[in-house]
């Protein structure tokens, strides 16, 4: 198997983009030969339309470059330099952006809160809100869910909704839930629900859709299902340098996998793909799913030096610390052949301890 | 003539993406089929060497997504929130970014130095060192300078090194200076010298390399030849929301037009739109060129009530106040066609006056 | 006369402490012997009290520590980061807080708009408020202005109306008012007038009330009269650094010159010391004020080399660039007899040229 | 007993001021009568060398108003806006300064390492280094430690050396050591060694000295011991709205103190007061001290019927939530008699259930 090939399970963004992306591309390249820039465009227009009408709600869109963009420019929105943000340690804004929510807000503390799978379990939030000294500490504001988790765990809707309903307490009626739905699709992929009822419908705010992962280019969709939120908004995101000129480009993608529900399909793929892959790894002695495989990712536990030999093959796939595991991600362009090459090298690898 | 061609005077960003460019990232897109993340692929290294190869150097390369985001991040490892930074009152940095330089910098503060045609006047700078109250006040540390400027004026190789020579007194060793090239393809296309010898031979630290404006899609190249400058900027930029995870799609453009010399080729094309666009504007009474015509962009006055007949026949151009002018951008795809259109419905305007 | 005597000119804050400041700070320390922090206790409380009877409204005090984080404060309550703040180009927060401004607003942009004296145009406004291209531009939302400013001139009651008037406008409702107070003391003492009359009356946001220039320590009171402009300022102040845990002896000077009027008392005497220096210099041959004498200093135009001599024999003063002068600061402590001394330094050295 | 004095144990803060600093104070205002400001007055020279001659070293030293501005002060000279800074969950940067370490560094993330009773476990720290993914995380360049810690612990020499001697690890040689000395008279006190004993020969980079909880005015001082973090501190100084104009008065305070060792006297004395309310709190059936009383405070558990009487009684402390203990605090002016009553009296409400 060619070496490109094996590295395929790096990561959600190795895939290429897809081929409906590219022909709505060049579609909006040639229908109006010239555009108004900055999303003043037909083709913004169409993109919006799209969200709107798949989250059955008149929401606020607002396209950007990438995922740590959209997250912290959301809860940009969300907070002051002065509030705190309630997130799971393993959330991707805490551990993955390089301090962008911090500097996006311009200081605002992400303050940790546990569960399992990634998941933040709602009896964690309230000791945390209680543990403040008044003006001497973070004013809790806002929490970050990320849907589905960075180790592959999907909320159920209940789920998001026993987060949600702590606004139901006196003193936390403006608690704002941000979700990072960098694999939106994949959760949504598995909830076989419709999107508004994962969403705004559960209590959430403002959800980061995630393009790139899911097979389109530079482009994530910051949609606020509170519209307050994006009061002068579009200064926040020319400011913060997520702006395109030539905004039909950051949107034709949008169009192409909204108009006929290709996101779900694609991710339904990549889910499906990860099924098997985990199935497969996980009846291999030694290695163990250290997570339900719920969407577009297996996190498997195996010995060192079988990792090693694996990587010495020549596959890519890496360590995920905060879980002890390794992780494999799969994607719309994953193959089985690729899932099979894969599994009879780990086999053979094993075989031979 | 159709409505959307009456669109494209008013912004390089009208155009649409070069069809090199769409062939380079559908390229890009099969091969490999499978990529790493951030950088780490083949299309990326090649467009780094191309842009060393283009100015002759090892320059550090990073890819952005836009001009704003390009400038600020550069400003941002030329200063410390406490600084200041020499620019011209009409340049984007400090009038089109929506406070994006402050905010990338922490709070460095823009200062004006003025100039004709949007160029410093190097006898501008020295009052304002001296002007200071120590730590009192910003210490001046950076000077930004637009190539082509603003209002479509270029700089001179001398006229480059007549600022940067400033190192040369005691005390301003340490200056750096930034080079907006938003238009630099324009304004190399003019000047007809070695990018070398209009860049880091004149003194210049970090170029805002522009994509968008002649062409490419939503990428930027920010070029630091002053090699210090690019200390962790990899984590700058990945805080900034600037660091594009499938970057081949962001380096591809830049193969595409730097291979072949395509870059040069489209910014003359349509700086000799802007040269037959202001001859023929200027030729119309009432009308006068307020800077010369050096790059793609021609600015005019005109009395409110011709700029409003114009503006009902469909065509979009705006006011450019700082100049007190009407602004007409060409780009690659401006036509001959289109120019006489718009210069016929001028003179049919002007004619029934 | 002692070289000690001869800096007091360079600065309202060569002075002593007010002997009455010290009665008040020890008369807070025995009573109450132990405080609760943070303002939390019976001194701050009075001086609070003192505050919104001088203005005879219930506005919002909070106290810090100096002035440039009283103006920053101030403006971080009135902005966002892509907001834009009109200011006069000789305004402290421009020229004198090393971009403290722009630090706490996490980069808003100071814009200037000129005038006599230090004193805002209310005609240079609506130009700078068009001059924006929408998202793209700050954002204007503020105007700061200085009382009195920073070359000795105090606005009228009606110049402030003119300034604030401008809310009448569609779409400026919302425009905020900051007035920097550094002496708005000594701006007082020659108005005349209620206190109230020249700031909220007149439609003022928010004052940076001085105590510092005038004889008290290190504490200045940020008055919000728009108490919404206090949302969760208490949180701003801490995380600005700016809150004293032990505040009573932050608030203690305040109580001891808002009882009895004291405040404005010294500061008459600091303003007629200066009428009495700026008439004399004024009576010298080749001196001469650039500015009308209407607070506590005398901006004085003079030859360098005279300038010189006077610093050859002691004197302290300094050039105040932006007004191609030198400045003479009087304050409660100076005296008739340093006056005097400076007065015939400065004739024996023209009589000698 | 006084209400009043029932309030001495909630903080160190709710002390009166010592009367050698009121005596210095009015020393420092009247000789000189008039003095240059921000620093440039023989006082302020004076203060600088005794802290100097305090760590036999030529430290740079920096005086602020508050412990929270010198603490975020000092981690921005150690950091950019993309690194992170390891603490102590229980450290005042990360529970009690409203964020304001994230605000004045830009963003930087402050990362949790355990360790007992609020000191840093070293064998905590080499995990968190090697967690990150490169430039997607923080960059750790800093740890802050706090001495004594916010649960009255001491580092002993030998400890704070175990944690900076992580530098001679390959990669970590630049690593950054920040003292948080609120309460450093009172370590040192306990520790009877050297202050450059247990900082800068112990491998500390920096120190925030703690001056308003050992009965000083509103002053720290900020000690660079590495002094090329002091490069343009003036000016971050100046921007954070740190720089006192009539600096002599901030500096007298220190002269008070460290000229005859008064601060270690004063120190040494409320260490002695917390022993001994420690003791007798401990020997209060069903009380029990939650960590050794080592510096000025003591941690005690009791039930919250128990410390609801003694609320009820007048007697002020604070839970400390983190710590699952009720704080008590000795300072300065802490009597034998106070101690006594607040024994009696929770003696008394313990016997009667």
């Amino acid at each position: 198997m060619n070496d490109d090939l094996k590295i395929q399970f790096a990561s959600d963004n190795t895939a290429p983009v897809l081929p409906e992306v590219w022909e709505e591309l060049q579609r909006a390249d040639r229908e109006p030969r010239f555009a108004l820039g900055y999303g003043d465009d037909p083709v913004t227009s169409e993109a919006v339309r799209l969200i709107r009408e798949l989250f059955e709600t008149e929401c606020e869109v607002f396209f950007v470059f990438n995922g740590s963009a959209a997250n912290s420019l959301a809860l940009g929105s969300m907070t002051r330099s002065w509030h705190g943000v309630l997130c799971h340690p393993f959330s991707h804004a805490e551990t993955d952006e390089a301090n962008a929510p911090e500097f996006f807000t311009g200081g605002a503390k992400l303050i940790h809160v546990d569960g399992p799978a990634g998941k933040i379990d709602p009896e964690s939030i309230p000791p945390m809100l209680e543990r403040g000294h008044g003006i001497h500490s973070a004013k809790i504001t806002a929490v970050t869910l990320t849907q589905a988790t960075e180790v592959g765990a999907v909320y159920a809707q209940e789920e998001i909704r026993a987060l949600t309903s702590l606004r139901e307490r006196p003193g936390l009626e403006s608690l704002r839930f941000h979700m990072d739905g960098a694999r939106f699709a994949n959760a949504m992929a598995t909830l076989g629900v419709a999107p508004a009822e994962a969403t705004w419908k559960a209590g959430i705010s403002a959800l980061s859709l995630g393009g790139a992962k899911n097979g389109l280019t530079a482009t994530e969709a910051l949609v606020f299902f509170d519209r307050d939120l994006a009061a002068e908004f579009e200064w926040r995101r020319k400011q913060g340098g997520q702006l395109a000129s030539k905004m039909r480009y950051q949107a034709a993608p949008w169009v192409a996998v909204l108009r006929d529900g290709a996101w779900l399909r694609h991710a339904s793929h990549a889910n499906r793909c990860a099924q098997r892959l985990g199935k497969g790894l996980a009846s291999i002695p030694g290695m163990e799913l250290r997570y339900p495989v719920e969407a577009n990712a297996a996190f498997v536990s195996m010995s060192p030096d079988v990792a090693q030999a694996l990587h010495d093959r020549g596959w890519h796939f890496y360590p995920f610390s905060v879980a002890r595991a390794w992780r494999f991600v799969c994607n719309w362009a994953t193959t089985d052949e690729a899932i099979d090459a894969l599994l009879e090298d780990a086999r053979a690898i094993v075989a031979t301890r």
